[in-house]
């Protein structure tokens, strides 16, 4: 198959721009491992994928104090997850939404600044340290909700984060060959700067705004904070909208899509530690101990280790469908030439759902088998994964809405991968519903099944390949036999099924 | 300052065969998003940006039972620390060797083999989960040593490791587009194969053997798997000593050395894992609970806050440690055109102490103010920065006796950067060792204070960078007047501190 590239011309002013030099591209990339404009400037790939990484961690952090809540055999589950659902996970929800939002006005920090030197480096570091800070202050707000050292904390952070942001701009601007070679080589080059500050410096003063009412009206505060941290996502929505009319001016181009390299980079972040936070804890709890083993179970490792079965279970299940997830996630950013603002507030949500993974879980194996708490667990499973499936299919629907410039030609409609694609994607939400259908029919569900079941899926890929592959072939067959070209596909078909 | 590439041209045949191509490398690069080889055949960079962040965080995974010993305060540190090296810190370091060591065949093997296809993809991911698994195994393993069910499982997890890798190897010689270029194109295919899997079978088939003697004869079963883990380190270390005769041949083809980005990549993951494993446990343990603060503090929160104070002195203290290591690494690694096995090595034991730190911060604000203990700690933190930058400063030196095929022409012997690279090296083990000492002289020395002193070393960097500057010019006005381009290179270094 050949590579229709004639799409990419049709695209917009903007994006051919960005598309022409893919080489001088934000990430810099294995091509110019060492920048040439002098000893000091370097490429920022390797500090942006350092920068990824962390803070991938952080967002995924507050799932932490959720997973390791202990439940009472005893209680009902229902009324822990309610309990549960009142606090701990809104403060995972919205430390996630906070952190990606920081991580997006960092991304776009760095759309414009695309090369870095030892100063900017450093300043970046101390940037990415309050990052990390921001999800105990913020749980520390959402604990102490009363009381207005919370706010003044994470106020505080916000704040300094700013004001180091709007240094980075500040020493960029002044050495020109760090920027983005659009603003290099324009003229506005102060306009651009002082938009950009503006648009930094928005968030520190209201969070000052916010930590001065904190001492007179505290509600208020917190109205302030909410308008900060949601403001984003809802620009982001209204501009998706209006979205059909780019404006080729200055705005437009300070608001470029985020970089896919870094969405990309994110995301494996937040996939690579929610694969690993349950392998942490066991290999952390789960060694027992050698007096343990003598005393309780006559010096026998095998039956000590018995106990620990369901662990071991809901590791490989939880590893096999963090895995998956994230292999579904791959072929779709595969097929992905350009993310739209809509796409990443999908593939945020759909992280924040991955990122509750540990948490399932956790409360597949912490209860008894065959009690009633199991089932829930197992459906809360099922909730979980559903929607984290529904969100990635949600990004794909999103970039076919506007496939001209988000998608490579040979996925767009009608595309032979594009049916590829959508099977897969709709795997993990078909196989969750059903589960959770499932659930409800038989009465009681024991988590192991359920773990074996999603052990078992990676098949259920292979099969669907297998089958998508045969009844496009019999559709072929039965409705276009009369197509010159029918049994060459057929067989072009079978080719790429073996190789 | 020009861009001087005649280094490159006297450069061995085999580096120049894989320079020539720096877009056909491993990685694929952002410039190669989308493969146009067909629809089901893909870039494997995001895959392998994936496996070594996993790998990554698995390596440094067994620091932490170490970390959350808990000592008590009465105990001396001396010989509590004495019963933690005999077996926790012994488990976290070998496993450490372990994990890289399957990591370095990870990338070896995906050398070899360029492209990927779902089907690789989903053994790829398979791999992991029983690499990530391993560490859990060997820590079974490590602490009932005269039990053989934990060499069977640690023995399992390798041959079956082994043989999906196997598969991996029959799977894609069976789809030449999916290989490197190079193999591509050779007519000794089938002997490329047949040695790659010689080569990768070599490790399952002695663990089989040594799970076989663990029935019969424990001791010779870990004698085995001392070599198995062991063997690639010491013929590292013997390649490196013959390095002086590189074969052009099939054989060495087969060892390229290390892929740089892949080397960077791995050690982002760990820098980054450590630096948020210390917040992963503020966030999970040091908020209080409101009816601790309403019983105990009366209701405030400031106060029982400052409790919590060396931790955060500590979590900064290790961020900014963490964080100027790996500026220092990234440094570093900006000028190296291609990493040797020597440097591969060194950089493996920079980062097996770098995993440690977490540990030396549980110890610093472990113990109160003022005992002996917490003296010891710091000692403790210095030793291991100590390691730690030393063998960064040993990649270094292993880069600079092989610095034509390694080094980028600006920073070799006499270059300018180059002895800013040295003095940035030299930073942390100076600061380490003059720590150390002065903790020796002063007899008591306060965690708090070691903290500060970490947090200061960013500036002692910055004041670092104008010193050489100054000392530089200084110099040539002293020893070089007479040299015509005397007064214009001060100028010059006055110019691009400025800029």
């Amino acid at each position: 198959m050949s590579w229709r590239s004639s799409g990419y011309r049709r695209r917009s002013s903007g994006y051919r721009r960005r598309s022409e030099r893919p080489g001088r591209s934000v990430s810099g990339g294995p091509s110019s491992p060492h920048c040439n404009t002098g000893g000091s400037t370097q490429s920022s790939h390797r500090l942006l994928a350092y920068s990824d990484a962390l803070i991938s961690i952080i967002a995924t952090v507050m799932i932490l104090p959720v997973a390791h809540t202990k439940i009472g055999d005893n209680e009902e589950l229902k009324e822990s997850v309610q309990v549960l659902l009142s606090t701990k996970i809104c403060i995972y929800l919205m430390t996630f939404l906070i952190v990606t939002v920081a991580w997006a006005a960092h991304v776009r920090l760095f759309q414009v600044i695309v090369r870095i030197d030892d100063c900017l480096a450093l300043l970046n570091l101390a940037c990415m340290m309050l990052i990390t800070f921001l999800p105990y202050t913020f749980s520390l707000m959402a604990t102490f909700p009363e009381n207005h050292l919370g706010i003044l904390l994470f106020c505080g952070c916000v704040m300094v984060i700013g004001l180091m942001q709007a240094v980075v701009v500040v020493y960029a601007f002044g050495r020109p060959h760090l920027l983005k070679e659009e603003i290099q080589s324009s003229e506005d080059q102060e306009l651009y700067k002082h938009h950009i500050l503006k648009v930094i410096l928005k968030v520190p003063v209201m969070c000052f705004l916010a930590s001065i009412f904190s001492f007179i009206f505290l509600q208020l505060s917190y109205v302030l904070l909410a308008i900060v941290t949601f403001l984003p996502y809802i620009s982001q929505l209204l501009k998706w909208c209006e979205e059909e009319l780019p404006d080729p001016g200055l705005l437009y181009q300070l608001s470029d899509p985020l970089s896919k390299e870094r969405l990309e980079a994110f995301s494996d972040g937040v996939y690579a530690i929610v694969a690993t936070l349950l392998i942490l804890d066991i290999c952390e709890d789960n060694v027992p101990d050698r007096e343990t083993v003598r005393t309780l179970y006559n010096g026998s490792l095998v039956s000590a280790l018995r106990g620990y079965g369901p662990e071991y279970l809901a590791y490989f299940g939880s590893f096999v469908t963090v895995g998956l997830l994230w292999f579904v996630h791959h072929s779709l950013f595969l097929h992905v030439a350009q993310t739209t603002r809509l796409m990443g507030l999908l593939n945020t949500f759909s992280l924040a759902f991955v990122g509750g993974l540990p948490l399932a879980y956790q409360l597949t194996h912490d209860f008894p088998p065959d009690s009633p708490n199991e089932r829930e667990a197992v459906q809360f499973s099922c909730f979980i994964i559903f929607c984290a499936g529904l969100n990635q299919l949600g990004v794909w629907v999103a970039a076919l809405c506007s496939q001209r410039d988000t998608l490579h030609p040979d996925v767009r409609y009608g595309g032979r991968e594009h049916i590829f694609m959508l099977a897969k994607l709709a795997l993990y939400p078909c196989v969750a519903l059903g589960t959770f259908f499932l659930t409800c029919v038989l009465g009681k569900f024991s988590a192991s099944i359920f773990h074996l079941m999603e052990i078992a899926v990676p098949l259920a890929f292979v099969a669907l390949r297998l089958l998508v592959r045969a009844a496009l072939a019999v559709l072929r067959q039965v409705f276009c036999p009369e197509r010159p070209d029918g049994p060459g596909a057929v067989l072009e078909e079978e080719e790429a099924l073996v190789t």
